[in-house]
C-alpha cells in the first residue's frame, strides 16, 4: 500500500510500505476512507516530538471502514464504518480504568503516528479496537466525523474542560488555527459570556468570529490591553493556549485573571518562562494535557444532530493520493489560508471546497 | 508604642511609631499578645515582595485582645481575645463573596505588614474586623493558635487542597520549613499513602519525620530517584513546592506522575523555567495561590479538640521587644534551628522552648 512515511525533520514521502496485517488478538485493520494532517504532525516534522523515528507512517485522525479484526475485538466488524481515534485505550490499565486514556500505560495512548504506523496511507493497523473506534451513524458525514478523531475532543478536553469553562466566563483563546477554532466552537457549548480569539492572520480571526469569537485582536496589536479593557483590568477567566510557543503560553499567563484558569492545548518544543514573581500570589490554575477521548462520543452525538460546526473547518480536500500536497498546502497555512486538509480516498476529486465558510 | 519597621531589604527596627486608632467603622484596634515571624517577612527583606516599602510595620500573624472597635463592629467586642488573620476581607466584593478572601477587591486580602502596617507591635488595626479576626476559644493556647492566622491555613489551602490530596495519594513536599511542616500535618488530614520530604537541612527532615513524613531525602540525595523508585517510575500524586525558589518548582515539575498536580505554596521572587516540552503532554495541574483563610474555623476547631500540632513548630519564643533577636534568629535558620520563633508580650520570659519536640 501507499503511506505517508516520515523522512526525518523537515520530510515526508508518500510511498511503498507493506500492508498492516492484524499483530494482536484485539487489533482491527481498517481502510482509510478520511484522513486529515494535524498541527501535531507539523510540530513532528519541526523535530517538536523525538520519539517519532525516520520510518514511521504518520497520522493519527481518520474516518474508515474495517476489513479486518482480530478474534478479541466484539464491538466492530468488517465492513462498519468507525472513527479511528487518535487516542488508543487498552482499557486495562490504571489510567484508562480512571477514562485517562491519553496516559494509557498499557500500550495504548497517543500511539497512532506516534510510536506506531498511523492513519496517513490506505490501511491502518488499530490495536485495542474495541476501544480506539467509534462506530459512526450512518447520517454523520466522514469530512465531518474525521474532525472529531482529535481536535474537537482535544480542543474541548484539553481547552474548555481543563480550563473550567463556566457561564458568563471571559474566555481567551491564543491561536486561531483548528485547534484554537474547535475551542472557540465547543466553548460556546458552555454559554461563556465572551470569547476573545487572537492570532496574527486576519483570515484566521474572520474564521474565529463565524465560529462564534465575539472578539478578535492581531497578536500584534495588544491583545493583553483589550482583555484588561473589557474585563476592568481583571483579567479573562480563560486562557487558552493553542499554538506551542513560550511566546504565546506566556502570553496566556499575563491575561488570566486572580483565580483564573490558563489550559494549554499546544503541542510545545521549548520551555516557557513562568513569571512565579507574579504569579505566586494570583491563585492561578495552570493544566496540560494529552487528549483521553472520552468526549468523543458527546460529540459524535452533537454532530449527528447538526450541533457541531466541524467540516466548516475543512478548507482544502485532496484525494489520497495527494497526501504531499496537501503537507505543503497545510504547512504554508499563512499563505494558502488552509485551516484543515482532508483526504478522501480515490473515490473523491481533489476539489478546493466551493464555498468555504470560515476563511475568505 | 513600638514595632518592628522595615528599613528597607535587609533591615527591620524596632522603633517608636504612633499608636493605631480607628479610622474606619469597620475596623478593630487590637493589643498584641503572641506574634510571629513569617517567611514571608524574610522574602520581604530579601527584596521579594517590592510593593513593602520602608517604614512599614511588618507582620500579618498575632493573637491579641481587642481595645478598641469602629461602630459598625459586631463580631468582636473590647476585651475578647482573637485570632488575627493574614488575610483581611471586605466580605462585600466579588472574590470575598466567592470565599477567595485572598484576592479581596474591597481593600482587603493580604495587606498587613504589607500594604497597611502589621502585627509585628504593641497594637495593630485591623481592618473589616469581622471577618478579619477569628474569636479564641478560651482552651485554645495563643502559642498554637497564633500558627493558624496564616501558615496553617496558607499549608492547608494553597498546599493539600490545591494539590487536591487524595486518600492513598503520594505527597513530595519540597521544603521543610514551617510551610512544609505545616502541609505535611494538614495533608495527613486527608489520609495520603505516604508524604516524602525533600530539604537540605537533617534537622528539618527529622521535624518532618516527627510531624508525619513517612520518607525524607536531602535535596542533594537524588529527591526525584527516590520519588521514582517508590512510585515505580511513575512520579507523585501531588507536588508541593513550599521554598520559593525556582530550583524547587522545578523538581517538583519533574517528580509529578502524568495527571498528577503541582501546588506552589512558595513566594518567589524570580520567574521559573516551565518545560512544557515535557509537560505538554502529561495531564499536569500546577496551581498557585494567597491563602483565603475560609479553612480557619476548621483549623481552630482542630486545634480546640487536640488534633493538630501546630505549636510543636515553635522552637524559639521571646518577649515582644526581643524583635530584631527574633529575626535574626529565624533569619539564620540553618545555624540556629529555628522553625518557627513567637514572641509573647512582655509577660512572657524569653526561653527556648526546653524541649523542643521537633528538632534536634
Amino acid at each position: 500500500m501507499k503511506a505517508a512515511v516520515f523522512q526525518g525533520p523537515g520530510s515526508i514521502a508518500w510511498q511503498d510500505v507493506p500492508d498492516p496485517g492484524v499483530e494482536d488478538p484485539g487489533d482491527a485493520i481498517v481502510r482509510v476512507d478520511v484522513v486529515t494532517v494535524c498541527g501535531t504532525d507539523l510540530h513532528i516534522l519541526k523535530g517538536d516530538v523525538p520519539e517519532v523515528t525516520p520510518g514511521r507512517v504518520l497520522g493519527h485522525e481518520a474516518v474508515g471502514t474495517v476489513v479486518e479484526t482480530g478474534r478479541d475485538v466484539r464491538t466492530v466488524r468488517p465492513g462498519d464504518r468507525v472513527l479511528v481515534s487518535c487516542i488508543t485505550a487498552c482499557g486495562r490499565c490504571r489510567f484508562c480504568r480512571e477514562g485517562r486514556c491519553g496516559q494509557c500505560r498499557g500500550g495504548g495512548g497517543w500511539i497512532l503516528g506516534h510510536t506506531v504506523d498511523g492513519t496517513q496511507a490506505e490501511y491502518v493497523r488499530v490495536p485495542f479496537a474495541d476501544l480506539s473506534t467509534h462506530p459512526l451513524p450512518s447520517a454523520v458525514d466522514g469530512f465531518d466525523a474525521v474532525l472529531l478523531a482529535d481536535i474537537f475532543p482535544t480542543s474541548y478536553e484539553v481547552g474548555v474542560l481543563n480550563g473550567l469553562v463556566h457561564p458568563a466566563d471571559t474566555v481567551v483563546v491564543v491561536g486561531a488555527g483548528p485547534i484554537g477554532l474547535a475551542a472557540i466552537v465547543t466553548a460556546r457549548l458552555l454559554s461563556p459570556g465572551r470569547i476573545i480569539a487572537v492570532d496574527p492572520d486576519p483570515a484566521r480571526l474572520e474564521a474565529a468570529r463565524k465560529l462564534g469569537a465575539d472578539a478578535t485582536v492581531a497578536a500584534d496589536e495588544g491583545p493583553e490591553q483589550l482583555v484588561a479593557d473589557l474585563t476592568d483590568g481583571l483579567g479573562a477567566d480563560v486562557a487558552m493556549e493553542a499554538v506551542g510557543l513560550p511566546e504565546t503560553f506566556e502570553t496566556c499567563t499575563r491575561m488570566v485573571r486572580p483565580g483564573g484558569r490558563v489550559a494549554n492545548i499546544g503541542v510545545h518544543g521549548r520551555p516557557a518562562t513562568l513569571h512565579l514573581e507574579d504569579l505566586w500570589i494570583k491563585d492561578v490554575t495552570i493544566t496540560t494535557g494529552l487528549v483521553d477521548t472520552t468526549s468523543t462520543p458527546m460529540l459524535l452525538h452533537m454532530l449527528a444532530v447538526g450541533r457541531l460546526p466541524a467540516k466548516e473547518l475543512v478548507t482544502h480536500r485532496f484525494e489520497l493520493g495527494q497526501m504531499e500536497e496537501a503537507y505543503d498546502v497545510f504547512g504554508r497555512a499563512s499563505d494558502t489560508g488552509a485551516l484543515k486538509v482532508a483526504l478522501g480516498g480515490p473515490q473523491h476529486t481533489a476539489v478546493q471546497v466551493p464555498d468555504p465558510p470560515a476563511v475568505a
